[in-house]
């Protein structure tokens, strides 16, 4: 490794000036560090050079000021390409990549930059850019231990729950993933049942005061299910799939009864028929996990 | 209303001893409560009765024996034709509903039992049968504001938050179908992200240590999308519709890959492409709320 790094506030260098990669360079800069920027279209970095940051010319120049490299840019096909074009200056540095993309993505660019000498890590941070440098902003960390130990004052500047998940760099995308996709569910769920409360007149808001802790509970479920999950035995006692099945066809029928659209209810109404067809009326809503599995 | 109910423990009849009946029956003896029970097949009131219940032989005595009549049956039609039967022995009494359905139906019973000279609430209890009585669990109550007063003490032994949410006797059910299609979104969505995790070798109850507490988080965004949805305006400078579309895609691509089941990450995709092709890029995924409303 580099012993530049050794210094407490080592240099930085952020290539991707976007919503994010702003964010980020503003928050080193901002925690003491000696900070490049580099960014497909210079005048992204106008407001941090006016706050003490460097702007590098080339990705080649950029590289080759920092001990940590840290890249936010769109795919990781552009982040390969740009760290190609910074040649054999990437050898002996820390690359922290935080693009998004697939695990198998994520992989392939920890591998070509282990190929080149450097050390890798790969980090999915889980706000948006406001949230950058909060003590509670979390960042799924995977890869090189050496690097998230090294630097670390230097990630807590990004976000102050940062974790090493794993030493295997698609880690962290997989957890991002799973939690987005969560999020997502829970999104379109939540929208689907606004559309019914503000067709009756509800305000939103007034029943989130009421039945806000309510959501939150029934998210109490997820470890009874992940413990289900991860055994591969679903049978419950309580809850099963055929109590489940009345309540999901009552907010069908109350959906179409307001012209509110079915599909999303109408889905989730599909994956419990087809478990109680294929004989899972006793198990907990676990067992859909199956349905997921096999395309 | 009737005198009776000044009692401190006035007389409770339950009608139906289904997995929740039975459990609302077994609280109220526990109560105190004189508690009279009928049930379509009378064997399951043997428990009870073998704790102090009484066993009613037609729905009509069983109405005629408190003050409190509950209901707990499949369907408001079945539980309107149980309390026809009761003929005349319904006036004075106070109805609580607490079976499933749509707002129709539980006004149209409501509409009902008043014009039979009795007074109505209709109960959605927001757990499953162990959690009946405990402190922490929420019922939403609509409709009569003396019965809910009244028999207040009576209706903390179902659950300790129970909240008189509208005097409309339909809100209760459109409330629970708000938290309960929140959940069933975020379940899918969770499952979908358990199949994932487990294609990698994750197991589900180690992520969740690792991430639940980012779940619970990224739901902290409701009430900001509930207040979007209240003003009707969408408008966000950070995580708009554009910036969710990439990872919605990854997620996609990663389940394509791994040979997991892409219709659901696949819908939530196609309600970010078509909110982008319609100009909707900048705003917040609240404005998919249009989505849901038209059909």
């Amino acid at each position: 490794m580099n012993t530049e790094r050794t210094d407490a506030q080592p240099a930085v260098t952020v290539i991707g000036l976007g919503e994010m990669g702003f964010a980020l360079a503003g928050a080193f800069l901002e925690g003491g560090h000696p900070t490049t920027v580099w960014n497909r279209t210079s005048e992204k970095s106008g407001p941090l050079v006016a706050k003490g940051a460097e702007r590098a010319a080339t990705v080649r120049d950029a590289v080759a000021a920092s001990p940590l490299v840290v890249l936010s840019v769109k795919g990781n096909a552009t982040a390969r390409a740009l760290l190609e074009s910074a040649g054999d200056a990437l050898a002996g540095r820390s690359v922290l990549n935080l693009t998004d993309g697939t695990s198998a993505e994520a992989r392939a660019v920890a591998e070509w930059v282990k190929g080149q000498g450097a050390e890798y890590l790969h980090g999915q941070i889980m706000t948006i850019a406001p949230g950058i440098g909060g003590p509670e902003t979390v960042v799924f960390y995977g890869g090189s231990h050496a690097v998230f130990d090294h630097f670390h004052p230097t990630l807590q500047l990004i976000g102050g729950r940062g974790t090493l998940i794993s030493d295997d760099a698609g880690v962290p995308t997989l957890y991002g993933m799973a939690v987005h996709g969560t999020m997502w569910g829970a999104l379109n769920g939540f929208l689907h049942a606004a559309a019914l409360l503000s067709s009756e007149g509800i305000a939103v808001q007034r029943f989130l005061d009421d039945a806000g802790p309510s959501v939150t509970a029934l998210l109490g479920s997820l470890p009874v299910l992940a413990d289900e999950v991860d055994r591969g035995e679903y049978a419950t006692p309580y809850g099963a799939l055929q109590h489940h099945r009345p309540s999901v066809k009552d907010l069908v029928r109350e959906s179409e009864a307001r012209n509110i659209d079915v599909e999303f209810p109408g889905y989730t109404l599909g994956l419990v028929d087809k478990a109680l067809e294929d004989g899972h009326a006793d198990d907990s809503y676990s067992r859909l996990i199956e349905h997921f599995r096999r395309q």
